[in-house]
Parts: C-alpha cells; structure tokens; sequence
C-alpha cells in the first residue's frame, strides 16, 4: 500500500467514525477524541486530515452528497419511463440512507440549521421529484384530473420525507416494503391507467440488483 | 395577582423561554442562564420550578402534549365525518406548530432519541390517522380500490409528517396553503366520489375559525 493509499484510508476511517459519532451524538456533542479513537488512528493523524469538527462534518456532508448523486445518476441511466425512475430512485436512495451510516449523518447535516455547507439534499431531492414528474407529464404518464403537477410533487417530496424522518424512530418505515407500501397507494393515484400495468412499485428489475448490491 | 398566579405565570415563562432556546441551539447546548434571563427571571427562580435542564424539557413536552391533545380533542368534537376530521385535525395542528414555539419544540424533543419522557407525539399522530381511517371505512367513505387501509395510513402519516420535516427549512411547507395542497390531492384518491363533494380540504368551516384563532 502506498503512501496515498493508507492516506486515503484513514480519511474515509475518519469520515466514517465522524458519522457515527454525529447520528450517536448530534454535531454539537460529537467529540474529535472519540471520532479519532473510533477511527483507530491518533488525534494528530485526525489533525493532519482535518483542522476542526466543522471540517470533518463538511467532509462527512460532501460524501453523502457524491454518493447520492452517483446513484441517482446510475439509476437514471437505466430508466424504462419517468415515474418508474421516480420510484426506483426512492427506492436506491431509501437503500443508502438506511445501510450508509455516511450517507445518513450526511443527509441530516445538510438539513439541519446550522448547516456548514451550501449543501441541501432535501431540497435536492425535491428538485428530482419536480424533473421527473415533469417528465412523466410530457410521456403522458400522468391520470388526468390528478390535479396541478405542483401539488402532487409537494406530495411526493413530503411523503419521502417523511419516510426518512419516521425512520429515526424506526428504520422498519424505510425499508424495502415500507418504500414499496407507498409507491403501491401512490402509483394508481398518479399514473394513467393504460400505463399502470407497466410500472413496478418494488423497483424495476433492472434496479432492483442495484438497490440490494453495494454500490459504489 | 396572587403568590400561586404569579408562580404561574413565571412557570409558564421559563417554559417558553426553554422552547425558544432548544429551538435555535438544540438541547444539548442550551443553557439554564439564557433559558432564566430569556424568561426575565433569575437562576434561583429557575431552580425553585426544575431541578435541572431534563426537567424543563420533559415541561415543554408535556405542555406541548397537552395543547396538542386539546385541540384535536375540540376539533373531534365539532366532526362531521371521519375524512373531513382528519383533514381538519391536520390544518389544527399545522397551526399550532407553525405558530407555538412550545408546541413546536416538545413535538420536536418528544421525537428525538434522546427525549426525556415516554410521550412520542409522532407515533399518537400515527395513532390518530390509523382511527380515522378506520372509522371513515366504516362510515363507507373511502373509494373502492384505494388499496389496504394500512398502506394509506402510512402514506397519510409519512406525508403530514414530512410538511413538520419540511417546514424546519421552510414554514411555509406548515401553512393553510401547503396542507389544504396536500388533502386537495389526497381526498379525491381516498374518498368515495359520492362522499367527495362534501369534503373541504382547506378545512371545514366549523373549525376554520378554531384553526386561525387562539386555541387555549
């Protein structure tokens, strides 16, 4: 192993602790100590990576937002129709947030107040919602009379969110079939009837082995 | 003003002085002398009401419980149907969160890991849906082939407690606007044709009064 190579590791060792520490914690408690020993490195390898707790929490928020994205993108790049994609993407994303301690201290940093980045994946994943039903609307995918596009992106955006926030209770309510519940009730409500058949509330199967594999 | 009214009312201050400070720095850093100076009252007045920090959280959440019990009390009181009450309850306590510092804040503790009681008024909300829902099947309102009656509670629950989510980035995700959004997409997938005419989903006019009004 090189020398950039154990430097490497040791970041993402630290970045992981740091994530843990931070959903154990919170931001404010989280110590450099305990994220150094947790990491199994010393405070001064900490220092050499990082200057203080903010910037590990930056770090911590910038990893999330990669992995995230990357997913999303692979997911999109295997899209058969947009709410499909839409649904899919629930589905990879539910995936990461409830087995990525990284991805989900991450999440919860960029949403919070006091927030270190410009970094908001709530409202990143709001846009995603707005594209892909506008998407969905040009394919024709959309029932008639389900109303303004805009309330029903609003619905979207707040029942995933929700999802996320019930978890911190309960991780059962982002599971494979908690996701798969929502988009069950959801998808007869949204998609025109001709095109319903076609669509997988579980995740299509090009995505499915994407949603239960690591990624990366 | 009395010994036992004055007692009272500086309880009362120290609890919203309590929420104020949770609110904007987290209850890990909040500090019993900003929460004393913040209700204009001195540290040894503090202590004469709460031992320490964990007993004026446990306040504000009961105090927070208690309004939001109230309410949805008053509004089951004045129901016409069972669909139409849980769009009212929803606007009720939208309100209240939007608008009550105290209430906002115990909702907020009472759901987080570390709370200090056993209320968790995210889970008597499920609680409250799961009911209604239960009760407008039986009153034959909901529409045929609107799925399991468990799967649309969850989708209720998981949106409504996604605008709270929202709504700690944005307030206007809480607002009359925002919630009467949401049921004016719900209703028409939830309800029976027949039983949709009657629903409101800007809230019925016998609580409209109640949901812009002081409830107290």
């Amino acid at each position: 192993m090189t020398k950039q190579e154990r430097a490497t590791r040791t970041r993402d060792a630290l970045i992981s602790s740091a994530a843990r520490e931070f959903e154990r914690h919170g931001y404010a408690l989280a110590t450099l100590s305990a994220i150094s020993s947790g990491a199994g490195v010393s405070p001064g390898a900490l220092h050499f990576h990082f200057e203080n707790k903010a910037a590990v929490a930056c770090a911590v928020e910038d990893e999330a937002c990669a992995t995230l994205r990357r997913t999303a993108r692979i997911v999109y790049g295997r899209r058969s129709n947009a709410l499909q994609n839409l649904a899919d993407t629930s589905h990879a994303l539910a995936r990461l947030l409830r087995d990525d301690v990284v991805v989900r201290a991450g999440f919860r940093l960029s949403c919070a107040d006091d927030s270190r980045t410009e970094l908001n994946l709530r409202q990143e994943w709001q846009s995603c919602v707005q594209q892909r039903l506008a998407e969905a609307a040009d394919e024709g995918l959309l029932a008639a009379g389900t109303g303004r596009q805009q309330d029903l992106a609003r619905m979207i955006v707040a029942a995933t969110i929700g999802l996320e926030a019930l978890c911190r209770d309960n991780d059962e309510w982002l599971s494979p079939r908690s996701v798969t519940s929502l988009w069950r009730t959801l998808l007869p409500m949204l998609a025109d009837p001709g095109a319903l058949d076609g669509l997988e509330p579980a995740g299509s199967p090009a995505v499915t082995g994407l949603v239960h594999a690591p990624v990366g």
